[in-house]
């Protein structure tokens, strides 16, 4: 269990005493040795991570990837191909290391938290396990809101305090929970003023009848909350608790200057209240991977989000984050490493 | 300088002995715990690395990455922004490990050789450096031939040599050569009966009234040789030595089952003489990256390649390939190393 850090004060808007500025980064960029703007996405990534750092010489080596998983009473209303036993069982693969986002940390070297933020059934017992568990899955918020004020603030300050207790320069994020796009597609609707049958998709794989009731339950608890909502209300209304605590993981790790990469559909949702409580921690936010799920597209669009990647993923976990993490470590490196055009005697054209 | 080793006739085609079939392979990754199909291009990363490794645990450990480095007689047309002795500093950059290449290549753990197939100037002396010298630079294709047939067949020779030199899985090739993108251009047009001004970018950046100029070289030039060329043909009359040496290093290391990361627009040149001289290597490619070089797109398109990554790169040494290992890797790790439905208890749906 990771010791507990609140979030500092710091705004990740300003950088700190004498650190670098753009403007400085990119005149540094500029005389590496390579033709003008070659590196293109590389080197704004660079400059990214260099602002929030306040260094010319950023490093992100060490990886912090947070799994969050929880259960949804909305899940009962047939939403998902899946039965909710599955979180479960996902969290015990995430722990033994067999889940796709195992493999790939191990792939990139990036060290793992499980978290339990509410799984149906009684608590799973693992040493590697965080239990932060808000209940046995929340409420169907297709009847009524999906938790309490009560849960949504602690789910907030869990997740910026696991985001931050261990050191790190960056952040993955990731997610599991049956029936989760069906929450993630309310709260981003609910948050963006958007109607959630543009944001419905097939999740783990539901047929063409599960997608027409997946849109009849989606539309129906939609209805129940009439126009927009703030980040945090939206949360409590439609929100998992798995979602919730991703929104505190965005809001803390931020706040720490820490970069943080936003996996695919659901994780994007947990980004939509975070911006909407905190607009000040865009800096942070590395924009992942173009989930294939419907609706990921028109999110990031509303968020004027360009994802590095585009691999036809649909799987959550944070898998799509994990595979951009060599991609944040090569724009470090070139910062860091490459030469300048002055070393050879050239002039920046 | 690597150790002599001919080619094999073993065809990328035909699976060896007793590995598995596409269908096997595709059936024991939907046996995963993962929604079918949701690692997208992951999964057909994978079964391409197993289908040429023949095993149904391949490995991507040992990534071997040529950057071949050449200056172009055209490029006395002013065709490019950057005068012809940047080809020689950037091979010192690349042996003092100060290019970005060299910079990615050991963020994701590639071993680099850099290879001297012609540069202008006197050979540069340095124990890490390949001396496979055909010229001081080709022939200026606008007036003649760029080589002769010695010349390619050796630049052939020699490529596949060096990429099946020392042991790797994975083959990424990468080049340097000012004025390389207009040979590129003509020997993509060539071989694929295109219009050359179709294909004509800024390349390392020449600007509006460079831009013109370089059309209308480029266009002459096409004029010399009416109609489409077969891939040897296009490198003999357009190509540039490591052009050459490149299509021979793909043609090389397909045939030894290496898979082969094709990086920007110069390198998929290479690859479009490759597939034309044995289409029976396509098995073995895959196309790292869509570069932001005009004109990539549409040879891409003519070869119905989809590139891995789309991060707005125009560099060449081989950046794309590199940034794109760690996504290999993950692929082959995912086939490896996930966990099975039926390891949980569950069925496939």
């Amino acid at each position: 269990p990771p010791v507990s850090t609140p979030p500092t004060e710091k705004s990740p808007t300003s950088a700190p005493d004498r650190g670098p500025t753009r403007a400085e980064l990119q005149f540094l960029i500029d005389g590496k040795t390579k033709p003008l703007g070659s590196l293109g996405r590389i080197e704004e990534l660079a400059v990214q991570l260099a602002l929030l750092q306040g260094t010319v010489a950023p490093t992100a080596e060490r990886v912090r990837h947070l799994i969050v998983a929880a259960d949804h009473g909305i899940a009962a209303q047939g939403v998902s191909a899946y039965p909710a036993e599955v979180t479960r069982l996902m969290v015990s693969t995430f722990l033994t290391g067999g889940a796709a986002a195992s493999v790939f940390a191990r792939t990139v070297g990036a060290e793992v938290t499980v978290v339990d933020a509410g799984c149906a059934g009684a608590p799973i017992e693992h040493p590697d396990l965080v239990l932060a568990r808000l209940g046995p899955g929340t409420a169907d918020s297709s009847l009524g809101p999906a938790m309490t004020a009560g849960q949504c603030d602690e789910a907030l300050a869990t997740g910026a305090r696991l985001a931050t207790a261990e050191p790190a320069e960056v952040v993955g994020l990731g997610e599991m929970g049956i029936g989760n796009t069906s929450s993630a597609s309310l709260v981003s609707a609910s948050v963006l003023g958007v109607p959630v049958t543009e944001l419905v998709g097939r999740g783990t794989g539901v047929d063409d009848a599960g997608l027409a009731r997946k849109r009849d339950v989606l539309d129906r608890a939609a209805a129940r909350v009439p126009g927009r909502c703030g980040g945090a209300e939206a949360l409590r209304e439609f929100g998992g608790f798995e979602i919730a605590m991703l929104t505190g993981a965005m809001l803390g790790a931020a706040r720490e200057r820490r970069m943080v990469l936003v996996d695919g559909f659901v994780a994007t949702a947990a980004s939509v209240a975070a911006l909407d409580i905190d607009p000040a921690i865009r800096p942070a936010l590395v924009f992942a991977h173009r989930s294939a799920e419907a609706g990921h597209g028109r999110v990031l669009d509303a968020l004027g989000a360009r994802p590095l990647l585009d691999l036809g993923l649909r799987l959550g976990e944070g898998t799509g984050a994990l595979l951009a993490v060599p991609l944040v470590r090569a724009a470090a490196a070139m910062l860091r490493e490459m030469a300048s055009m002055a070393d050879l005697g050239l002039e920046t054209p």
